[in-house]
């Protein structure tokens, strides 16, 4: 058996789960779950409805990112991801809900819903034009703490990469696809994002593509 | 120095912690802050703006309820909620994103939203009658849930009471304080709940009373 993530391409959620498995070594099969038609038996799997889903090699089903990061950083601790002791690993987890809980909540998910799931979803109606307006607003906040961070560490958390960056890169990879993030003010964010992007995992999100929906011309590219 | 938690009165991921604080037998300090006044020195502690934030005996300041969730289970060892291995793990973390994002995104925080926090901030306009029923026809899909698994499990994530268990109870507390679950369509839920409001650390959360927004009347029983 082999593992599977099951995920939506443009899931921040399910990228930042794709970057920590590539990052760990660890081979995987991609699905593509339309989560919002609600399928029999990926509502078994995850009665949250909600993609990533992960199943490990002894077919272990873990669903939600947060329970799949903490999964794989206890299962495979060859390379770690989340800190050595319990006052920096706090700093990386309060870092990691920033991006998944936050700037998700004001920035991706606003735009990954108004830009592309409402083509596919019987309830949305039309696209909210406000809505994009505030998120992109917003992420101005966010790349001026990424730059602030960056002037100090070497990666978000510290010394070293961490869930909190793949968490962050995740999400800003779906805003970058869709064109929405200013990177040219904020030179700090977009060397660290220039360096996340040529890291191994981050390789297959760059060659992703959504049907119908095009990724801004300068998404694939290293070096912008 | 004493341990802190600047919290909000009926802010459900500050009431998680405070239940894993007591249940953890750490005396703590319990520092109310109007986060939404955005004081400047809470920046600081927290750039988020968000409570709960946490500060330990050593100083260490840690924010975001998951981070400190984590923190002290990893600080203060004793008495654990997580469970003992990575696949049990993984259930109680499933269960507590489920309350903690899920529900709360469509239950908890819009009625605590409309309930309470508009009277105090200066940025909203009227209640959203709209809102506050999506969020109550939705909450009996999460009380299904709770029965399917109080049916099956001793407590939501298996034999043992878990941050799963004060996930849930934290949030259906703030529900219950606004007089909004629907508890006797659900027995094994309730009967849940129950149990969970006889835990010592739960009878704090039972007096406390929102300054002009007073508790339904069944809100402090402890046999309902």
């Amino acid at each position: 058996m082999m593992r599977t993530l099951y995920h939506y391409t443009l899931c921040p959620f399910s990228r930042k789960i794709r970057l920590i498995l590539a990052e760990k070594k660890l081979d995987f099969d991609l699905e593509p779950e339309k989560f919002w038609e609600k399928r029999e038996e990926f509502l078994h799997m995850n009665p949250a409805g909600q993609v990533p889903v992960f199943i490990d090699l002894n077919g272990t089903i873990v669903a939600d990112s947060y329970a799949i990061g903490e999964y794989l950083e206890e299962t495979y601790p060859e390379k770690q991801f989340l800190g050595s002791s319990s006052i920096p690993r706090a700093e990386v987890r309060r870092l990691t809900a920033w991006f998944d809980d936050k700037f998700a909540r004001e920035v991706s998910l606003p735009l990954m819903f108004e830009k592309t799931l409402r083509r596919y979803m019987r309830e949305a109606g039309p696209t909210n034009s406000t809505v994009i307006r505030n998120a992109k607003a917003t992420i101005h906040f966010h790349l001026q703490y990424i730059s602030w961070l960056i002037d100090r560490r070497n990666w978000l958390a510290g010394d070293d990469l961490s869930i909190a960056d793949f968490a962050a890169g995740a999400h800003f990879s779906v805003v970058d696809y869709l064109g929405d993030v200013p990177w040219d003010d904020y030179e700090p964010a977009k060397e660290w994002y220039m360096r996340l992007k040529s890291r191994p995992g981050f390789r297959t999100l760059l060659s992703d593509r959504l049907a119908g929906i095009p990724p801004a011309p300068h998404y694939g590219e290293l070096d912008f």
